[in-house]
């Protein structure tokens, strides 16, 4: 179902990733790996306790320590003592007089000659913390007895009031009801947080670093050094990954080292070991919602009343952006005349969960898709019959009464994930092996979700980003973007966008690492927004480069321009059949003194939105997927396996098939590992599992052995070639295909993700 | 005279100089001050001999050093085995089996854990090289009897045929002749040349270093390296001084550099002590030179035929460059119907010149400027007037037949210069010295010079540039331009012109450190260009972001962009009278997403240029300058003293007068410098002046007591507000002024600079 079509065969064709070769041979440097001359390395101090007040710091056997350099508190800060944007509730570093609020508060940064004396030192610095109860539990914060933030443990309430709720239960033939919690999940990305902030040449700060939003660590350290932004300028070194894990956390970082590289006037490195990452950074929210869904006798939907509390942990972070996409994907990929949502983000004395693929989706995508197949058990509708009766389509409004006009792929993918599965035959199959088996039963799950692609109306004034495009002398192009690169592959898919658009080949084109001074602020990398905004604008800068070379070979070989094919590293006259290499006519443009860099900026297409009523267009457009699992339980052990998964993707169109392919993959890996292992827990406030040996995530040996990706393609007008987002919704149907086929397999509905032997147990002996 | 207007005040004011602080209290960083992880300290072992045939290097000793990483060869050079880019004639470094050419040919490179071990290991490696007779003498070489490069020592010829030379001297009532001699001079630049290559987090190379032209180094490490130029980036650091002596050399450098960071794999510092500057590094080229001038009985020139003979040393590097601006300025700055000049490079086991402020006119200009002086005298007529008389104007012709039909100051210097010196005083004042004195005698020295602006029609093709201009979100502006900073004061100019046309405070604005990644190819830092071409692609830039800006302005304020002032860090609605501060209204423009960067480019005029007979637009324009002098002249030791000057110059529009000023200045001294003491001094081949004690510069002692600096305004409409170049032609009259001074002064015409004492007395005691 591809439908656009590439000019000169780079979009849509399989290319070798552009930045395989360092990352496989070892060659790629991540943050860790650099050095800088007389640099100080950092470790930080934590309040390790969940509530309490700072009464003093002791730094006077810590600084006895041979090699420690200095340890920095709150009045070290020259700037703001404040991290975090949305809501102003988070110190840099603990103030004395002023509250502990959860185990992983930074009260200071040691700095020292070597990493082991400033851990050791670190461990040295005593703090008085007089201790107050604790507030661990979203039930236990409702009550606000005792308070985590005055005034109240309950700041953000986001709401969205879509037709006549009581109406809409009144037109039900039958009413669903259900209780649903999904528990934090671990970003786990193979490289920990760690930067650099070094004094520099330009008489301001550099900071190097694993990261997703450049633009936002350099905010952060400008508020906290109090220095203008034209003296902050940040490099994201290559990054092992983010997930959303480093999508806030890093400004974080980066200040912490900046007060440190402030105060000694040395580059300053801190790099987290797993244990301090797990402990301090943030996760995806554990989310409990309910949900009270109404639907007439012939199976449509009529009304779905939804509220959901997130634990937003001890400070609000990115909660309130998170929020705003939980509340739009909880009613799912629906047309539903009546809809009412609450979300709630409550505080507590724990970890602040932020951003994760899917950023406060999954865990209310994981419910209302779990109901959508209860309710299709109970009217014994077909899972994917009644998903197409009630799917957004061209023409549909959504539960904000967004009307959709253009690239609604809900019901291909539908189609599509049943043509994949073989479904009849696959149900076929699972009844076989379940009529013969009874220690171990097999259930195939469907799920089917949206994801509204970019930042959305929430986040209009960050939706836009530049490119940087120059061709060298010798041909050779050099690409800079506002985005990043976090093995999500966007290098690769800007490289084949300029590649497209002049003509050069993909091999002779180096996008660069991220570097906030080539590029103005370009919003994060995150909401599945890089092929599309980091794209467009890429491809805007290249088109007018192309426009000027194409000018050039014509007045040089008399060509007219509609007659001109350029790819492959050259130019040709199809009518003459005159051709010139690339590099030859950049040599020309050279001697001709044609400019050959320009810049590129994509803007958000601007959208209406009500947020009192939570009515409007919610985001630019929306991807679609649908997922079929099939899972096999162990009724002893509580053990799943998944077996198979076919799962279908509404990309717009895939500019890197290869890479949208891999991108599915590792969504649906990091989707199982959170509804089937990855269990967080904590005592008193302190995550217990804080490395791999206790937080399990899956590995190579979890990986079903069929795994069928198909992508369908309703091309997007804005998108460049008509591209959506995927990073995210890669992830999003699993969970909940994987609690559905749990849940078909045991005869009793899975509730709480992750879905863990011990729960699977526990519920196969409920009665 | 100023002519111009600026709209909001900057332009033309008096500002803080942007790089003053870092420079005056030690911050700033130079390359010498950078130090990187791991790095390697480089030194380089020269042949020492003027001309042999190298059999054999041993570097076994020099390897046992403790300390030494290695020693790199011809034979560890990746890519080409060449430097320089007119005529490849240069190696890299020395072949086994080729020609060492001069003394300070580079023959391998040491790598070692710190300078001193590099120094000594270079000092222990034995080069076994089979000598052969050095021609050390322009006269010797032109022989062609002993050939440093084959086919022959006198590669290069250049000319102009206008006119009929023979109509023209039968046309003349008076024919002089003259033959002069222009010795080297050093550029003696504050900080000697150094470079560090280092790997880089994008898989290339980034190379720091002193230097006046990033994009040469590039293409040259480029070419060593075998890379493609989007694997290297060149950052300029900051500049102690440049004055043509860091135009190509430091490509050599970082190549010498670049060969040690490719095979450790580690930064390469290599710093140049003076020794090896002065030893190693481009000068100023020696000119003979030869004049023929007939002039009619009004004192109207008819007819110049001249000759010069330019030692090219050992390479051609830039020389043929060179000589174009030698044949055009060989003439002066008059209106000549028959002229015929011829320049020859010629070869020797030299040093290789190269660029230095003034770019080959130096030198003839104070031969031109000398007969000038002597016909005026002999005919008995003022010297200004007989400059009056025959002084390019709008409507002349120069020697290459280019009409001039705008920005011809060069009457108005005259007259600007015999006012501020109020002639006719001064003249009584010196004639009344020399009646009381009779040990010392005054001369008042005249020179008239013209400069072409810019590369000219032999550069046309490099001769563009561009501009970054990018706002953050703060108001805080980042300009980065191809031109470099190397103490003239572009920084403070270029921020002064985005400050006229944004409207934000000049010190609101960070002009960076040059880079090769932000900005195409420029072309090279030279030839007085930078104001004209990096501050018209500034300004582009600029007037593009300011039109966004004032449409926003008028949006939010409803005023009429006609009505609107920008300035001072605000706009303003002239109407109403409200305003908008600069930040304000980048608040706006940010929650907009409107576009905040923007590149530049300018591009020359093209030239029509033949240059098979020297005829056409030599440059896009001219500036001029008249300089007056009085020196005393010690009868008994020969020593001069400077005792008065003035000086005018047409440069345009003085954008930042006191910048102006400072270079006018700063060129004067230098200028005196060549004038009067600095001679290098050789041995067969080897620079025996190496360093300031014996290679003597003007100190502040030397300076006169009353230098009066005046500017006339005759705007170039191409130019940025109708700015001219005038880092060079403030240099340019002050060699003849000062000759031409002693010369009145002794009686006895100056035939040679630097005209020392010992010169001097033995002019005197010639009867």
């Amino acid at each position: 179902m591809r439908t656009t079509v590439s000019l000169n065969g780079v979009i849509g064709a399989k290319v070798k990733r552009v930045d395989a070769e360092p990352k496989v041979t070892g060659k790629a440097k991540f943050a860790a790996d650099l050095y800088f001359d007389k640099m100080v390395h950092c470790y930080l101090v934590l309040a390790r306790k969940p509530h309490g007040i700072l009464k003093g710091i002791d730094v006077n056997e810590a600084l006895k320590i041979p090699g420690v350099v200095g340890i920095y508190t709150h009045e070290d800060i020259p700037g703001k003592n404040q991290l975090g944007e949305v809501i102003k509730d988070m110190p840099c570093l603990v103030p004395v007089g002023e509250k502990v609020r959860y185990y992983g508060d930074v009260v200071a940064v040691v700095a020292a000659e070597t990493l082991e004396v400033a851990k050791e030192a670190a461990e040295r610095v005593k703090l008085d913390i007089e201790e107050l109860p604790a507030v661990l539990d979203i039930n236990e914060a409702l009550k606000d007895e005792i308070k985590v933030h005055e005034p109240t443990n309950v700041p953000i309430h986001k709401k969205i009031r879509k037709g006549e709720l009581k109406k809409g239960f009144a037109e039900s033939e039958h009413i669903f009801e259900g209780e649903f919690y999904a528990h934090y999940q671990e970003q786990a990305y193979l490289e920990p947080q760690g930067v650099i902030v070094t004094p520099d040449i330009d008489y301001g700060y550099t900071v190097y670093g694993t990261m997703q939003c450049p633009y936002y660590v350099q905010k952060s350290v400008a508020h906290v050094l109090k220095l203008p932004l034209n003296r902050i300028r940040v490099i994201q070194t290559e990054t092992g990954g983010g997930f959303g894990g480093k999508e806030d956390v890093p400004s974080f970082v980066a200040s912490y080292a900046a007060v440190v590289a402030y105060n000694t006037g040395r580059p300053a490195k801190l790099i987290y070991d797993r244990e301090t990452d797990i402990q301090t950074t943030s996760k995806r929210h554990p989310i409990k919602s309910y949900y009270r869904i109404g639907v007439d006798k012939y199976g449509k939907l009529k009304a779905m009343e939804i509220r959901a509390y997130m634990d937003m942990g001890a400070y609000a972070t990115l909660s309130p952006i998170v929020m705003f996409r939980t509340l739009v994907h909880a009613a799912g990929s629906y047309e539903i005349p009546n809809v009412k949502v609450d979300v709630y983000g409550v505080y507590t004395n724990k970890i602040p969960p932020g951003a994760f693929r899917g950023f406060g989706s999954p865990q209310v995508l994981f419910a209302v898709e779990s109901m959508m197949d209860e309710i299709s058990m109970k009217l014994d509708i077909d899972p994917i019959d009644f998903r197409l009766l009630n799917t957004l389509r061209k023409g549909s409004r959504t539960a904000t009464n967004h009307l959709l006009t253009e690239s609604v792929g809900a019901v291909a993918t539908l189609e599509n994930a049943r043509e994949i599965s073989n479904w009849k035959q696959l149900n076929r199959e699972v009844d076989e092996f379940n009529r013969i088996h009874t220690d171990r039963k097999r259930g195939i799950g469907v799920s089917h979700i949206f994801y509204g692609v970019s930042l959305g109306a929430a986040g209009q004034h960050l939706d836009a980003s530049g490119a940087h495009v120059q061709i060298n002398a010798d041909g050779t192009v050099d690409v800079r973007i506002g985005g990043t690169e976090m093995g999500q592959g966007a290098k690769t898919v800007i490289a084949m966008i300029a590649a497209e658009e002049l003509g050069q080949l993909v091999e002779k084109i180096n996008v660069h690492q991220p570097d906030t001074a080539f590029v103005p602020d370009s919003g994060p990398t995150v909401a599945s927004r890089t092929t599309v905004y980091s794209g467009n604008a890429t491809r805007l800068a290249a088109i007018t480069l192309r426009e000027r070379l194409l000018k050039l070979f014509c007045e040089l070989t008399g060509a007219s321009s509609e007659d001109v094919f350029w790819g492959d590293g050259k130019y040709v006259d199809r009518t003459s059949g005159t051709e010139m290499s690339f590099e030859e006519l950049i040599e020309q443009a050279f001697m001709r003194n044609v400019k050959l860099n320009e810049t590129g900026w994509y803007e958000t297409p601007k959208l209406e939105w009500d947020a009192e009523r939570g009515i409007g267009e919610a985001y630019v457009t929306y991807s679609f997927a649908t997922q079929i699992v099939v899972v096999e339980v162990d009724l002893y052990t509580g053990q799943v396996e998944v077996v198979k998964a076919f799962t279908s993707h509404d990309v717009g169109k895939a500019l890197n098939p290869e890479g949208v392919i891999g991108q599915i993959q590792g969504g649906f890996i990091q989707g199982m590992g959170y509804a089937l292992y990855e269990d967080l827990k904590m005592k008193t406030g302190q995550i217990i599992t804080d490395n791999f040996n206790t937080y399990i995530i899956p590995t190579i040996h979890e990986i079903p052995e069929e795994l069928v990706v198909d992508i369908v393609e309703d091309p997007f007008p804005q998108g460049p070639y008509g591209a959506k987002g995927i990073g995210e919704p890669s992830l999003m149907p699993t969970p909940a295909a994987v609690a559905n086929a749990i849940s078909r397999a045991i005869g009793k509905r899975v509730l709480r993700i992750p879905a863990t032997p011990e729960y699977i147990l526990k519920l196969i002996k409920e009665d």
